[in-house]
């Protein structure tokens, strides 16, 4: 087995996203737990509107996001939804050891470079890290088994 | 509208990726191209085993990965199943802003921190930057549209 990999990597945000939701307790328990789920935009930073292009006919797209925030990144959690602690990585808690978010978002529309979208569940100005066309060949499985989800209480 | 975020964020890899693909021209097109898509393993870094804690019950887990190499960031590319370029964030290419990849695999198997999965298209030796559990209700939209993807050539 090869030696764990120790050096970081750097990323710079390509944009924000502009949500309801003020604060941690504002935010919903994911991004189609309210309904409707509300309009969010995703605006791009200045110089990067010519990555949209051809974006339109997206009906999904999945954004990835800094999950910011001084919380301590732990191994275990305990999640709502759970009677304990679970590892981290069966989970979608935001202390995650690299504190990556991802929404998979219905694209409403689009003005130059900002998007309209909805589904999203994370505070106001959070930062933006890259947009994804979601292609269901590759990203959809309805099927997919639920784990510790699905365990009796 | 808010100024363009300026400063970067930094991670640490937590892990790296194994695949049969040692080079470029070796990767398929996508992590379901070949048929049966090869048994890959996900090596955890030492000291994160314990993150894993409650993973097995899961059929499909979503890797993010870093998609190294030197090739430049672009805005504009031309995939190969496109006859004219596109913005990158209309498409999967790893030559974006922040090179993030993403693939749902399927959980083969787990002995203590590597996992058994399959559907990856990644170099061998990529570094892992998260795993997430894959949940259906918010992670699969089967009847999504595909945009350029299904336009006319």
């Amino acid at each position: 087995m090869s030696p764990p990999p120790v050096r970081c990597v750097s990323l710079t945000p390509i944009g924000v996203l502009r949500t309801p939701f003020a604060t941690l307790a504002d935010c919903p328990r994911n991004g189609r737990a309210l309904n409707p789920p509300p309009l969010c935009h995703v605006e791009l930073a200045e110089g990067m509107e010519e990555g949209l292009e051809s974006i339109e006919g997206f009906s999904h797209l999945i954004l990835l996001y800094w999950l910011g925030g001084d919380f301590p990144r732990l191994l275990r959690v305990t999640p709502r939804s759970s009677d304990r602690s679970r590892g981290v990585f069966a989970t979608r808690s935001p202390r995650r050891p690299n504190p990556i978010g991802l929404s998979v978002v219905t694209l409403e529309g689009r003005q130059g470079r900002v998007l309209a979208v909805r589904n999203l569940d994370c505070l106001d100005g959070t930062l933006l890290l890259d947009i994804k066309p979601y292609i269901a060949r590759t990203d959809a499985e309805p099927a997919a088994g639920r784990g510790w989800l699905d365990a009796p209480p």
